[in-house]
């Protein structure tokens, strides 16, 4: 079965429904093609940390009533090692503060919104492939959750479909920078309320430990752990220990609070940039492009901002004809991409145990610094808090 | 032969020099003990870069006349990569300029000063021992350069000589912290104006290029080799090209004028760290105890920071019986060691090319950023132009 639309999206997660949203808002049709069942990209965890122009954005889109009423504003984040904690308010330091709230959540907003306005998704699709990318007649085939061939003909194709999806290889010769970290995070949900106001990360001779949130009684945390650490050797006592170990070092007195672990897995940490973001008719955004580790919190952020700029992109193109933004898709998104690039790696490479005790000194003399000098923790704040979305 | 003295120094570069001096202003007497003649001490050649607190405390001493007279005052250096060049201006960023005039020069001044007021020294010592360093009655044995035995007794011994000096042998147990970079620089000097108005720090896919200077009518140049680079391959022909290909790149239109080269070398780069700086009545200062790569200009600056901390502490101690500024004297030196440190490791993986294309693009990214975001530039500006000498 053949389907036309304007705008083909391969990829529901937040980017896609993104997309997807920020299109019909400027009377652009689209369709969207994932290949998990909305139920699995509803739960899929994920990042939980939203910068300022990611909530402003979310906001304007008219997405952003539920993230206002329940999301918890943070005005910074602490940043400890053993026997200092300090905290960094990125209101006084760079103007903007962040906004927990879940992937999940954002999700679940898009995909309301997607079936109030009766936008069509394809579910459970398999089989996807690109074709004719280089052509002003792309089209995207699939097989559908009823077992039918499907063909959908668009006259864009946007690539919102994660590190694993198939957009990214419609680009041709793609220039490619890769980053393996020789650590993981063990990511843990617990049901207990936080045991701090705001995010917690711990250098600690062990290994970095964060303590995030999700609610006011759901606390997330992160252990650093070997990249092929077997989480059969994690029991609910062993994480607590560790935990309890890693951020208890930071403040004497400060003591976690713990409560039923109710689920943990093994997240790799990766650095991973592929250029162009496009090809002829093809635009990719978010993991499809572009994968940060954690540390720092980008991820979501640096994914909405692809999207927000290749919807005006989009915009301009298809409504007025106008291909200028089009053209300057990849270049001006890349921009923000490889500043991201750099904050998450620098985060990552600061807070984490790795190389030799010199390695370690350079890390608590950047710490050291971080939080005593108002240019280095401002240069932090203004990363972490998020650029403009029109960075240049 | 036995001489009795307050303070035995060994080494009498500028680090030792300038501590005889200041104890001197204080009135307390010492005597310098230096394995090189005077005329290889004088003509040594080495950094070039002064912060603005070493310019003030030299002056404030008595020995910045001719400093004052014939040192060329920077307001900021140039950082560039292929394609662009950008000034960033200490004094609008940090309120403090730099001064070139060189490592010799300040030895030369502080002979000057050392002869004038008839203090001590014994240059060619050869067989320097430390003894006792941890009781009250320390000494130094050498034979002098007329092979005489001699025998130094003193309260305390300043060690002031270098990375490759006795001194640091004597701390019991220390703790070191060691880093080799996969790369050195090839100095060069040349008798040709520069063809900058300040320094030129360039980024480039070759190596690393830096265009400073001596006076109006010697410049100096840097280029990134390998550690175990063969000067014999690198004839001036070729040290020109290089120098033209990569610091030309960074602005269209900009020419580098050449000359005859007077003088080339390979400088090793490393780090080096010991830890404590103190045992008993034994202090060091300077290279002794830790060694930084030349990228920032922070080694000759950090010994004269320690030998100003070390010259307060001796003289409330010696003069008014107060230890208290000996017994931190390691604790408080180290913490601007392990600033430096990290600074100048930071600009030497900045700058430097090493690692994989991922590397350079970081490298790039934090070039980027460094020049426009005003909280970056004000980091790197306040750590290049020194931070003040009780830095905690």
């Amino acid at each position: 079965m053949a389907t036309r639309t304007r705008v083909a999206i391969i990829g529901a997660g937040p980017a896609g429904l993104l997309l997807s949203h920020l299109l019909h808002l400027e009377g652009i049709e689209s369709v969207l093609v994932e290949r998990q069942s909305a139920e699995y990209v509803r739960a899929r965890i994920r990042a939980g940390i939203l910068e300022a122009s990611t909530v402003e954005l979310l906001k304007e889109a008219g997405v952003g009533d539920r993230l206002a009423a329940e999301s918890m504003e943070h005005r910074g984040i602490h940043l400890q090692w053993p026997g200092e904690r300090h905290h960094l308010d990125f209101v006084r330091l760079a103007g903007r503060s962040v906004s927990v709230y879940g992937q999940t959540e954002v999700t679940k907003d898009l995909m309301l919104a997607r079936e109030r306005a009766g936008r069509q998704a394809f579910y459970e699709a398999s089989e996807v492939e690109l074709h004719d990318v280089g052509t002003d007649r792309p089209s995207v085939t699939f097989v559908d959750s009823d077992g039918r061939p499907q063909r959908l003909e668009a006259e864009v194709i946007a690539g919102c479909d994660g590190f694993h999806g198939p957009s990214r290889a419609s680009i041709p010769d793609p220039a490619t920078w890769e980053r393996e970290y020789p650590f993981a995070w063990l990511g843990v949900l617990a049901d207990v309320a936080p045991s701090t106001d705001e995010l917690i990360y711990a250098w600690h001779p062990d290994g970095f430990a964060m303590h995030s949130m999700r609610s006011p009684r759901v606390s997330r945390f992160y252990l650093q752990v070997r990249p092929d650490e077997d989480i059969s050797e994690w029991s609910d006592d062993r994480i607590w220990t560790a935990l309890t170990t890693r951020l208890e070092a930071g403040q004497p007195g400060w003591r976690l609070e713990t409560g039923p672990i109710t689920e943990k897995s093994v997240l790799p940490m990766r650095s991973f940039v592929a250029t162009p973001m496009r090809h002829g008719r093809l635009f990719l955004a978010g993991d499809a492009a572009h994968i940060v580790p954690p540390t720092g919190a980008k991820g979501l952020n640096l994914a909405v901002a692809d999207v927000a700029l290749l919807a005006r992109a989009l915009t301009a193109w298809l409504r007025e004809g106008s291909a200028e933004l089009a053209e300057s898709y990849s270049d001006t998104a890349l921009r923000r991409v490889w500043r991201c690039t750099h904050f998450s790696w620098w985060m990552t490479t600061m807070l984490h145990r790795h190389g030799d005790d010199f390695d370690a000194q350079l890390q608590l003399s950047q710490l050291r610094r971080t939080v005593s000098s108002e240019a280095a923790a401002t240069e932090l704040a203004e990363n972490y808090a998020g650029l403009p979305i029109g960075y240049r």
